[in-house]
């Protein structure tokens, strides 16, 4: 009977390990149409990538997968869930269950209408004209209230969509997180634009040749653990992190000669992902115990790296001679004082991706409480741009003055993303959660990175969440990590520390 | 009747198109494996690799592909063998005819020895020892042997070999060919070595920094007609041109800081390659009448713009001056005649592929006939580098003093290919042809050279050559341009007018 089992098991196992060499073709395609691409072959290498994903999608909906798994999952295999086949059974169960739940006539609609939704969205933002937009939009959360309807949800249709980013997260869990980091932040925000100091960032606005920042990036990432014999970086418009095996990871970067931010701290952001993905146990490459949680799980590793590492002074205790000799004419009669407080300037702004350490999560918050909205139809999509200026207003004192710097800033909702933006704050929480239990855990780890020490920390990283792939949920892995379910706290405490000295808060 | 098989011909043309989008993908893999693929991440790409040729191996002969071609090769879609549909059909049977031929064991069979075969022959070659190579050797002819048996052949084994790198083409055709070009060439190499003359070669051996080499290769494969809109250039150890869809076509050199000529005429070489590639017609892409007709064609087109045209001193009159410019340090101070002579510079030399234009066709014939002659048991595997050594003595006035400067020096015997190394001097062959009745046709390409002018000679290639496709065989291609079959003529014409002034020759 239990041979019986794990012939079925082995079988599941060998169809997920082939289709996941078809997956990482997949991204190999997409990764060099990002990177290397001639421009005329665009058209091409679409249909290549239509053919291919049609294949794995008819893959991963094949009937024998359920048969399979409908046996599996009441076997002795599944009986522990973090076991490496209770792991599998498990999470491949739950994908199987949700892909067969869609409708393929809905799964076609939501496909067709993301792609002329970010068109649509790509000439409206350029015309700054949002009503041009407006019906794909909401023709799009009708068909994300049809998916939710057809996942199935416990307490409100957001946490079936949520479930796709950060599995096992529920709605609940999130607004009260978010409301208690709101309660904390505005006034800190507030207060920092209030306290009359500013760092002087025209420091990082000098001439930064694009060949040095290459170096000096690419020696970063190497340094704080990015494996580049199983791992690349290039450069692209939009930087990403891509893992095409279980060897061969690769990120990107792009350059701003008259901005040191970009390129740097893209590349930790990036590095930080690839370290997760380069972290993930090997053996089981194509299987759940070595495939990443959630997006939160993966942002918080870059997050970690960026922010918590990145922009602390000890980090530049130890790389701002480096960086002075790398870029003489910028830094060389700077001091690490203030080099160190303009890396870390906070203001308000009206752009998410340029939004600093701190008032990032407001422009999460935002997004998170007005797709949320608008999905139970507590908000009108012709009153979004309203609203979202009105929530710009409340919560960072400033607001748009076209919807191109306002509501139409983002792609992600003309993409059909809808439940994913709470997976950026997400992953700053758990960063800065998992960062002071490591702290805890390992001693004084700023004493470490002025010495330019930083593999204890990944050891940490990789043993306590890397290896685990997808063993436990995010929150049960917070739980197991640091013993608390997830708190704003730790993210509140951790700016405030570097905050407050800095523009002499109270 | 007829809107039978026209439903029966747009399954297969589907079907081709559909496996055209798998096999652009497999050289998608291969590319990046061979460019930027981190050192790690090989064992995971040949795994990809596998199942990717697996399900294409299994579409290309699949029975239904049998049944559609049966059906369609007596219809009046098949009636004009130079019709779209006529190509179609008559290429695809014969493929799919060769392929369902070989038992599925030999091909294995084939498979497992040409890879145990290359590492035996790495190892041979490092060492100097052609005794360990020798029994794979041996193995992989009595292989080949069985395949030339499955296929059929009317005269010699050779021929059912030859063809699937040169399709149609007879080994009887190409012995008296190369037979009348070893008559000439033996004199002429000879008269070069004893004609007291020689050009000063160490003008290309001066430093030519990579970054000109890069700049200046560049401008002239984009001045010969290389499109990099539809294409790329890159860095690898071994040159080679691939094309990964309509408009996508990537070509690879490597560059010597101190030798000029690698990288140079390397990229001319491949963008000639490319070129070709690009001229292709893209609107049935994935089918025969948008396919290369045969390597030898290929070669040609490689050739025709690396020698006919970049080592003619028309192109160096147009070219020199950018040349001075860019390599000032090297060529300031030299004439275009010293340069001119130097890159044509004719010695006998043992490796092929730093061979010349005139010696590298006797390199070719050994080959041939060595081939030919272990094929048909003429040659035991054991008297080879004797054989080999002697051939070269009579041919090229010189002996190897070792086996890894002999009979070692190709990969190709131990990777199973047979029958491939006519295709290079075929593509000498072609070259020389086709350029001489460009020439005749165009009036003096020589002065549009000088002035930089590659358009019309481009254009004619195009129409007379890479617009049909497969519709035309090689052999009926050269006769339908030139009027001739194929000569060996027009090659030694054109190496006799270059050399025969450079050297003194009467």
């Amino acid at each position: 009977m239990s041979q019986k089992y794990e012939q079925i098991y082995e079988q599941l196992c060998q169809h997920a390990r082939e289709t996941a060499l078809l997956t990482a073709t997949e991204s190999m395609l997409g990764w060099d149409e990002r990177t290397n691409m001639p421009p005329e072959a665009a058209e091409y290498r679409a249909e290549q990538m239509t053919l291919l994903s049609g294949i794995i999608h008819q893959r991963r909906t094949e009937a024998r997968l359920g048969e399979w798994l409908g046996e599996l999952a009441n076997s002795p295999l599944a009986a522990d869930p973090h076991s490496d086949s209770g792991t599998t059974i498990r999470q491949s169960k739950r994908e199987y269950d949700k892909r067969v739940k869609l409708p393929q006539s809905l799964v076609e609609e939501l496909t067709r209408t993301a792609s002329l939704g970010q068109h649509a969205w790509q000439t409206a933002r350029t015309d700054n004209d949002y009503r041009t937009f407006q019906p794909l939009l909401a023709k799009t959360f009708e068909l994300k209230r049809a998916q939710a309807e057809a996942l199935g949800y416990v307490d409100e249709p957001y946490d079936a969509l949520l479930d796709d980013f950060e599995p096992g997260e529920r709605t609940s869990n999130i607004t009260r997180v978010l409301a208690d980091l709101r309660e904390a932040l505005v006034p800190l925000v507030s207060a920092i634009a209030h306290s009359g100091r500013q760092p002087e960032v025209s420091i990082l606005a000098r001439r930064y040749p694009t060949e040095m920042q290459e170096w000096f990036s690419r020696g970063a990432a190497a340094k704080i653990g990015f494996d580049f014999c199983r791992g690349r970086l290039d450069v692209t418009a939009h930087p990403f992190c891509t893992g095409l095996g279980p060897h061969d990871c690769r990120i990107t970067t792009r350059y701003d000669e008259h901005f040191f931010n970009t390129a740097f701290f893209g590349t930790l952001h990036e590095a930080g992902h690839g370290i997760y993905d380069q972290g993930l146990p090997t053996d089981q490459y194509g299987l759940p115990p070595s495939e990443a949680i959630s997006l939160g799980i993966h942002e918080s590793q870059s997050r970690l790296w960026e922010n918590l590492v990145g922009r602390s002074r000890a980090f530049w205790k130890f790389f701002f001679p480096a960086a002075q000799q790398a870029f003489p004419d910028c830094l060389a009669d700077e001091t690490l004082d203030s080099f160190y407080f303009a890396i870390n300037d906070v203001r308000p702004s009206l752009i998410r991706v340029e939004a600093d350490e701190a008032t990032y999560n407001l422009h999460i918050l935002i997004r998170f409480e007005l797709e949320r909205a608008l999905l139970n139809d507590e908000l009108a999509v012709a009153d979004l741009p309203d609203a979202w200026n009105a929530k710009y207003a409340q919560y960072l004192g400033i607001r748009p003055e076209t919807d191109a710097d306002g509501v139409l800033q983002d792609i992600h909702w003309s993409a059909g993303l809808v439940g994913y933006f709470p997976t950026y704050s997400l992953g700053n929480l758990y960063a800065s959660q998992f960062f002071a239990q490591a702290n805890a855990d390992l001693g004084d780890l700023s004493s470490q990175f002025a010495h330019g020490e930083f593999a204890p920390l990944n050891e940490w990283l990789r043993m306590n969440i890397h290896a685990h792939g997808q063993r436990y949920s995010a929150g049960e892995l917070v739980q197991r990590i640091t013993g608390k379910p997830l708190s704003h706290a730790p993210l509140i405490d951790h700016l405030f520390q570097k905050l407050a000295p800095l523009y002499g808060l109270k």
